[in-house]
């Protein structure tokens, strides 16, 4: 039995969102199932110095093209959301307050409110409608889930996870959508 | 009569390497031409805030790892030179000191010095030597040669050219050597 594949990525993540929709497909050709590890990608940047994309003068406005294009060259729906992009403290603790077989439905609904409906899941009211969409009801508010969320962050920050989307493999990492090829032939066998 | 594709590229950059090996198959395959244009990556990073991807926390250890295994991936041969990364200030004056038709094997010679031979282009003695295997005498101490580099480099930055390699195409900037799938089909048909 192969190990699982671990996905990390943010949710405001316009590449992570782009792996999402291919990840699970992918995996299983090669017989791995995906775990979804989403995290706050704000913390990453608090240890390599990053900043948000948008920001970056020049490579901002470059980036913004490329999603719509990688968007396009992936045949995925997508449009840059307003506001771009938000705090997903919300959504990352609606999704490890929720039981596991609806972790990732859930995600993928967050993804698709956000990347395709522009609904503003930096506000946790509208995370929490799209969350009672599926019937779930998360607590963000818990502690214990604050917690939870938290230790699943540090837990990533540890392994060296620093964007999104990042990619383990038998503890081989990718980064980027763009490492889908390199990923597809790591799966069939390491190079 | 289609134009040519620009290539903008550093000479200290794996990535821009490894876009070397392939750029000119792959225009040629769609009735292209390839400008070369080497720039200098750190007057770019002064206009992004950007710094040598080896000295960010957790991202300078994870590019090393993607930088050999993209060159597997690619079968290029490489190697992580020692010291790297370097200055190209020389390299690339004597780029644009030498006659046109000698640029292109100029540049190649100076990549696979520095990442399969690991000699040390950084030192304009050495860039010198590579020159004249060629039989190039570049004056890379001239003032013209000089200027010449420079309103290169910043007619590159003044187009918004902001890493390596960075490929125009029509107008159509693609950043990567990872964006050579996305390259591909746009030579097709842009998309």
């Amino acid at each position: 039995m192969k190990s699982p594949i671990d996905f990390y990525f943010d949710f405001s993540s316009p590449y992570g969102y782009l792996a999402a929709q291919k990840i699970e497909a992918l995996a299983a050709e090669y017989g791995r199932g995906v775990t979804w590890r989403p995290l706050l990608l704000g913390a990453a940047f608090k240890a390599t110095g990053g900043v948000p994309l948008p920001q970056i003068p020049l490579k901002g406005d470059y980036a913004k093209r490329d999603f719509l294009r990688s968007a396009r060259f992936h045949d995925v729906p997508f449009r840059i959301p307003d506001p771009f992009p938000v705090s997903t403290v919300s959504a990352c603790r609606a999704f490890y307050a929720t039981a596991a077989e609806k972790q990732v439905p859930l995600a993928k609904a967050l993804f698709r409110a956000y990347f395709v409906d522009n609904v503003n899941i930096g506000e946790a009211a509208n995370v929490l409608r799209i969350a009672s969409s599926l019937d779930c009801r998360p607590d963000i508010e818990n502690q214990a889930v604050k917690d939870r969320t938290r230790a699943e962050v540090d837990a990533a920050l540890a392994k060296g996870v620093f964007g999104s989307p990042y990619i383990v493999i038998d503890g081989e990492p990718f980064w980027g959508v763009d490492r889908f090829d390199q990923i597809e032939r790591w799966l069939r066998e390491p190079f």
